[in-house]
């Protein structure tokens, strides 16, 4: 134990876990990158353009790891994994389009450099190749888990369509919104691990736990820092949230605690048609960084990492287990 | 022999195949419309609006008659049918966005009723469901058939919008994109009711061809029709094709034997950003009239439906294969 407490110290979490998955993940990425040599040629450009800037790799490496974990030794867990990223790019390319956004991670984003119409159609295809992939597993019950996952997502996203507009949000319609659109996922991605191993329900369980609270916390985290932070590290626009008026943790506690006076601000800011200003989002900034809002989120989203921290507890002590755990830390601790 | 006849004679083939699976059609429609009450308003509205336009239910119908021809006796049959249904509709909903169309048979588009990313959404929610929906079979055969439907779809939308701004496509590239969007999900809604009936192989093989020959036939007329209707019955806007600069099968046709006085012209009406003017459009279809281009279509569409009649010919006689047989030739001669 003592050695990982060294490696700890010295590398980043990520880092460790993407470590660990290292060979499974080339394999992933080859597949990603053989399977989007489509003959249409827009598919290899937008998606591995929307691929390649998406990020972190977590939700393909969550799979990884927790196949392995649950001591699976066939080859059908990279299969898998690149279908969970095919999924979350599908998600991603119907998201921005919807949402208009402009930029992703710092890149621009596959609407805004090629259109709308290709990234609807990129989408769909991925989300098509997604459903293929799963077919290496030969298993019904990953079929089940990540249609309904594909499915949840979707849901998710007509919910939060259907918020626009109003401030006064209730937590419970948030989580709502984040546990269908983020963490579902990260639950998927987790348990498919679990089934192709052949583990115990309870552990399979256990895993989609692990993967729902993480995905969670991750996303609350995400949105606490699009009013926290003050470099351009992260890649995303800071106050995206705040001018496509989407209310998320920050805002529904800041709203909550509000005075008649700030509630105003909050109202008209949030009111639809309302303009953004430089100004308004500095006001919105000020009031959440006074009202202790960002600790307060953060507060909930360390919950969930608890939750996720206790679920691993039945699986026996390994090298992976406690890579899984110190992803959780990060997550909650990642630039603030 | 004689009786079904005279039904024939009486009866227009698709009431008639209707008519036959019409306890199980009703069943389907229920599955439908329980499940698009989902807790995100905007699901059912824009779902039912499209299902409800959606026009004949003839690819659902397909599952259930080919299930019911070769012997199925379980219920799977239904929720395969709805599944079928709501993969159409994904795309119709998805269509309409990438097309810009304003009408569908006769009624206003989702996208034009209630905004593109209403239509994305629900479009990804659908098809969602159509991946729930096949767990239903409890068959990996089932699940491979059908996403490999959804990815060709998709794909075939891509080869589409890449082939935008040519004139010149050639007879294969528009047999590709019509394979992919429209008869490959003829194809894996036949198929499938064979797979789940535990046909053979070869049998599962004939109804795909089935399928997938009708499916092309289908489309084929439909591109006929865009240039030779006179009346509004479709539903669909004669011209749209023309409009919306979509390369079918009548314009390669006309544009192979054109003059190169006509030729001129064909480029310059499908030339990328050409206004569309009524004038054009009648000269396309004086061009097309006065070419024997419509004939020549429909000769195409003829060969098709020769061969899917002849697949179905390892089956043995019955009512159900007869009214399938029926269906074909309904497809070529309809409004004509």
């Amino acid at each position: 134990m003592s050695a990982i407490s060294i490696k700890k110290s010295i590398t980043l979490p990520l880092d460790a876990l993407r470590g660990l998955v290292a060979d499974d993940l080339n394999k992933v990425d080859e597949i990603i990158f053989e399977l989007i040599r489509s003959k249409a040629s827009l598919i290899p450009e937008i998606s591995g353009h929307t691929i390649a800037s998406g990020g972190k790799r977590l939700r393909p490496m969550l799979t990884l790891a927790c196949a392995k974990m649950c001591g699976y030794e066939g080859v059908a867990h990279i299969d898998l994994a690149a279908s969970v990223e095919f999924i979350h790019t599908a998600t991603i390319l119907h998201d921005d389009v919807v949402d208009k956004s402009e930029l992703r991670r710092g890149s621009l984003t596959a609407n805004n450099l090629w259109g709308n119409k290709e990234s609807i159609l990129v989408g769909d295809f991925l989300l098509g190749k997604a459903f293929e992939l799963m077919g290496s597993a030969a298993s019904l019950e990953v079929y089940r888990v990540l249609s309904k996952a594909a499915l949840v997502i979707s849901e998710g996203e007509v919910k939060q369509l259907a918020l626009t507009g109003r401030v006064d949000v209730s937590e419970d319609e948030y989580f709502e919104v984040i546990g269908a659109k983020t963490a579902e996922l990260f639950s998927a991605a987790c348990a498919i691990g679990g089934i192709i191993a052949g583990s115990s329900d309870l552990q399979i369980d256990a895993l989609a736990l692990y993967g729902m609270s993480l995905g969670n916390a991750f996303q609350i985290v995400d949105d606490a820092l699009d009013y926290s932070v003050s470099d351009k590290k992260l890649g995303k626009n800071i106050g995206d949230d705040f001018r496509e008026k989407k209310v998320t943790l920050p805002i529904i506690i800041a709203y909550n605690q509000a005075t008649a006076k700030q509630r105003k601000f909050w109202d008209s800011a949030f009111s639809p048609g309302a303009p953004y200003s430089d100004e308004m989002f500095q006001n919105a900034v000020a009031l959440i960084k006074d009202g202790g809002v960002i600790e307060q989120t953060i507060e909930v989203a360390e919950k969930m990492i608890t939750t996720a921290s206790h679920s691993l507890q039945i699986f026996p002590e390994s090298n992976i287990r406690q890579t899984l755990l110190d992803v959780l830390e990060f997550v909650v601790v990642r630039k603030f």
